[in-house]
């Protein structure tokens, strides 16, 4: 786990075609009311984009276009991605390919 | 597994060549109405096309054009492919050079 | 294994450059007409061609032209490959870059 | 090793750049006549070729030369090849870049 | 670790598309001044980038333009990077595309 | 160890970049005109070229250029090409590329 | 460890992109001019280059610039290269792009 200084996690600006993001949290108790044991949260593969890089270059220099946008949710895979820490909080850079699918409801 | 909260399939849109499928379940009883313990049923490797991403970007930019489109029945690969759940069903999301035949029947 | 619930291999229409093949069987008995255990016959790597897709597609976006067409006896590699099963039947689908030579007789 | 129930060779019309040689046998008997067991046959690495396919494809669409012919000796890599037996004979099934050199004696 | 001679770390000049980086160094004292063992303070993923090379070359022979600058906090990767230590201190070369993200505060 | 019934290893004709070498021998005796037993005598690096293709193909179908011609004497690395064996010698044949200088003296 | 009968490492000619390089020895002794035993000397990754090839060549069969130049100070991986032997005398052979960075002081 990449661990940093930084007090907000705005100050991140993915190079590049990195997209950061931050898991969606499973909710920690039952549809009526009652607080689940941590360990029977299920860690979702949903995840909000909080900022994108510019693009990646091609061979000719130009910036190829990135799929997603901040704001966007999306469903990221199960592994991968470079997991950074801001506080007590935990996200994860992924490359803009490896986002499988955008989330509309 | 990648699990999710969404309430349907329906609000994935998948990413550049990128496939969303759901498997065909195999009938769970016999010819003649008996139904098999869990167990005896195997996995079918057809599905149906549910969603399809615009198509992968070569190296000028171009969109590259998908060979399935939704509504498709295909034949999938037994391994591979991004598994995703939403609410008690499984969906597999794969790259559309993955897909190896469409079933016309 | 891929199992499917296919009436009919025809049914099965591969995409870009990939063959959908069925091995020739090996002669159960003998020249005397003895039949061989089951142990004893030998796996052939010659096939059949059922079906031929319409031909991988290159970085310009041109199909590339298949080496195979239906109908055609090749020699298949001895691994490799995805194997379906429709019905009691097994087939193969490869890549048309991994037919190794026609044969001719 | 490939088995097929092919008559003859000459059968086998080999695909892209691929190249069919059958390996030179050594003698197996010593320089003043004494047959050899066979274990202390050295397999050599000199080979005939058969028939050779009409040569690989490039990006855009072009045939690419092949490098040699059938009639020629040829040295093979001591491994690799895909073995195919025609009969009680064995052959190998190389690609165009695979083969080391030419023989001109 | 790479052991050099040199008196100054300004001393090094990066090739093509490297980036000399400093690790932040976790501070080893709590909140309150309290000063913690060594194996307390947790290695940071922050890094001052020191210097930069030219960028890489594209196949036409044109530079590739850096990402980073000298100057720049960036969030560096987990592992990787050429450690380099120039007397007491140690140093990581990157190259540009592996830079995670720049930090801006 | 690749073995052929070549008379000469001048039959022996490289295709496309490969570089026929000998390596050259150590001397089996001291300065003083002792001979040393074989496992003292340590295996050079150095090579004389004796054969050379005609050079690889480019995507564009051209024929790159060779780095070294028959004659020349040649660094070699410590391991890698393909041996091959005419009567009592060892050859061995390299790629162009592979060939890490050239000695001149 | 390539072993050679040069008499001169002046005689070695790097091909395409190669830079001969001698690692810069450690001082065998301390500041205030004891000696150390051997093993107390830590190998430094500092290195002075000898000579350079003419340069790779690209897809289009030019040559691509060096980015050493003999006489220059570099840094040097701590791994990798092909070790060669003159004389009592061990050098490197590394790629033009290993090379980490120049020493300038």
């Amino acid at each position: 786990m990449a661990t940093t200084t930084l007090r907000s996690v705005k100050s991140l600006v993915p190079l590049l075609d990195r997209v950061l993001v931050q898991r969606v949290k499973a909710e920690a108790k039952t549809a009526s009311g009652i607080f689940l044991p941590e360990s029977s949260v299920k860690e979702l593969n949903e995840a909000k984009v909080l900022a994108v890089g510019p693009g990646g270059i091609d061979r000719e220099g130009k910036r190829l276009p990135m799929g997603v946008s901040a704001g966007d949710r999306v469903l990221i895979p199960q592994y991968g991605g470079s997991p950074v820490k801001v506080g007590e909080e935990e996200y994860h850079l992924f490359r803009d390919s490896e986002i499988l699918a955008k989330i509309k409801e």
